[in-house]
């Protein structure tokens, strides 16, 4: 009766659910659609002819099926664990309910967000708020704060190094760029339930090779528990990106990019493979890096960077940001040369005006389409969201590459 | 080291923490006011002559402070428990982090509810689907499901019965009245957080009392637990009642009816106290079956049933419907009668129209101070709400006497 399943029992229960869960996300976005509208929860579709009003924050709708879906299974994940383990049983109970716990404070942070339009200043912090739960109860339960150091540094610094509560700090900080990484690549339909379902799919690829390779015990659970995070996630992204694929009849809202990035970090966290994850996140670390300049003043930053209607009306070209010539520091006008000579950004200069193409990826994979392969006049909404999706997919065979080929240049 | 603290640990970091909750709640609230009114998140105070426009959702303020404040608490609550207590440890955290979850769950639904006007006839059932994270611990943990008979039945079932499925069935109940009779409770300034103060200092005297004469470590640690959910409770409450009470510069909104009920449910069930704690609840059963012929709609109901402004602008009189004689069923009739001789409502009859006060406690109290006390004129707002909590206040004196006096009639 104790035989080690090659598949945990879970997982079965689990891959049922989460279909469960996509049906009933797919059924329940149009039926509360224009209550959200009533309700004033609506956005006007810029990329559109007619700007359609579309209901917003449908990551509501997700997360709370989302929700219900993993408390639904935990009674199966705990009758797994109290037939294996034994003592350890309650430690990972209790840390996949500081799990649940950290989601659940984000996806609600984040639908107060969608409401109030918090601040800027103040919203970046909410996933570390949203993160305390489950850092305390990692504290409590393991509190491994050490790391393992590459070879290159080992004959600097050892072998292993404590950081203490630098690590926390460190797991706060992932939590943050999560979720404010995936929140800012943003703008046109479908690009953020579509990255997060690239990234989900990822991680679910890699956490299924793990499991089917390591005979740890330890490993395997680990590896188990974030596929019970990962596969509902999934479930209720796909149905969310059906409706919110171009010409989308939904926004995904704050709510959702919020809810996605923790759920990211959780299972990073908790999985032990932050530094995996991170890899796995490369497009939106492009995408921040590309961002630095506007995010920071370097250079002016409007209020919306997301691409503008081409006058045809069924094409999206990149947004252009102008700057008055005397107003540009060196170090901006220094940024947008070298970004321009990556052909990154397109950047034309009169005697009185510097005019820029927005810096984000979006906006960067419409230079190129323009400067290299000569579609002056823009791409489709739909092209654009799928070039942006095959980069994330691109990103995540590098990361494979680099975490399996790679890795042992850094680690033995 | 391991000596037996007469007072908690934890109690004594609990008790500072909810002083910053509440002072961080009074902070907050006047600083967010007019960021809730532009989000739309307001309301129209009827029951004043200038109906001032005020912020609605308060509850959201005082939730999400009350769970930091909790969560904050974790590791010295965690601390006192591994000291003390070893194996048992994790199943207490596992639970305590269930209630936190379950709280956040009607915390955030409260807030939809608000936002989003959920329909009367799916919200009733939200307290349940909220109370679920905790009702399946429950049961991973304890699954203790029987009853212990009183005395007069013992004969026909026994000293004992396991209620089985049945027992979390009646769980989920006690969740569904609790967070509901709050809610209608309601209607003017200061009776939604005031009764809930009273609620929760009423119970607080009960844990300590029991705390302090008890030398069952069980008993103690269940006690000592319901004490770390309600002192914060406190905390926040107080600040809140400060700003809602007449004249009201802010609403609670259902975010805070159901976020209170949903505490009070979760202190009863985990603490195995939930008959005592419906013995507090005595006038929140009094509105409730005072209310049914409305809310079930043997007697109309109209959309308001708050009492209304008396011409003079500065008391409230009771607010009254109006149904054609011939439209009444025989029923209805008979209920109106009962209630008019009971001195609980005013009926007038002429020969085409039955006009009859709302069936709500607090027009109830309306009624009574007309014609007992000649108050013709009604009542002050304040005046009207102190004697709502007065009410609150001498329910559960007698909950007290009852509890501790009669329950020896009914249990050995
Ligand atoms: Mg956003
Ligand atoms: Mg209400």
């Amino acid at each position: 009766a104790t035989r080690d399943w090659p598949v945990p029992p879970p997982l079965v229960a689990c891959a049922i659910l989460s279909v469960g869960a996509a049906l009933a996300v797919n059924a329940m976005i149009p039926r509360v659609s224009a209550t959200f509208i009533q309700c004033r929860l609506m956005g006007a579709d810029l990329a559109k002819r007619n700007k359609p009003v579309l209901p917003e924050s449908m990551g509501l709708v997700c997360g709370l099926v989302y929700l219900l879906t993993l408390v639904l299974l935990l009674p199966v994940v705990f009758m797994t664990w109290s037939t294996h383990s034994g003592s350890m049983t309650m430690h990972k109970f209790a840390t996949f309910l500081s799990a649940l716990l950290s989601i659940q404070s984000m996806l609600f942070l984040g639908f107060a967000d969608d409401v109030l339009n918090i601040r800027w200043r103040h919203k970046i912090f909410l996933p570390a708020l949203a993160a305390l739960p489950m850092l305390l109860v990692y504290g409590i339960e393991s509190g491994v704060t050490y790391v393992v150091v590459p070879l290159p540094l080992r004959a600097y610094l050892g072998r292993i190094v404590d950081l203490g509560l630098l690590y926390y700090l460190y797991m706060a900080l992932v939590a943050i760029f999560c979720t404010n990484s995936i929140n800012i690549l943003a703008g046109i339909n479908g690009v953020e339930a579509g990255q997060s379902l690239v990234l989900a799919v990822s991680l679910v690829i890699n956490s299924t090779a793990i499991l089917a390779s390591s005979a740890n015990p330890e490993t395997r659970e680990i590896h188990a528990q974030s596929l019970y995070l990962l596969l509902p996630f999934i479930g209720v992204t796909a149905a969310l990106l059906k409706w919110n694929w171009c010409p989308a009849r939904a926004f995904v809202g704050d709510t959702y990019t919020y809810f996605a990035g923790m759920v990211f970090a959780v299972c990073g966290i908790l999985g032990h493979y932050s530094k995996t994850l991170l890899l796995f996140f490369a497009p939106q670390i492009v995408n921040f890096v590309l961002s630095v300049p506007q995010l920071f003043h370097v250079v002016p930053c409007p209020r919306h960077r997301l691409p503008t209607l081409h006058p045809s009306g069924t094409t999206l070209v990149y947004s252009r940001c102008r700057v008055p010539r005397a107003q540009l520091s060196c170090l901006g006008a220094f940024v947008l040369r070298v970004l321009a000579v990556c052909g990154l950004a397109k950047v034309e200069t009169t005697n009185e005006w510097v005019t820029f193409s927005n810096l984000t990826l979006i906006n960067a994979v419409l230079v190129v389409a323009d400067q290299w392969f000569g579609r002056t006049s823009g791409l489709e909404e739909g092209t654009l969201a799928a070039i942006v999706l095959g980069i994330q997919v691109v990103g995540s065979l590098i990361a494979f590459v680099v975490r399996y080929a790679l890795v042992h240049l850094f680690y033995p």
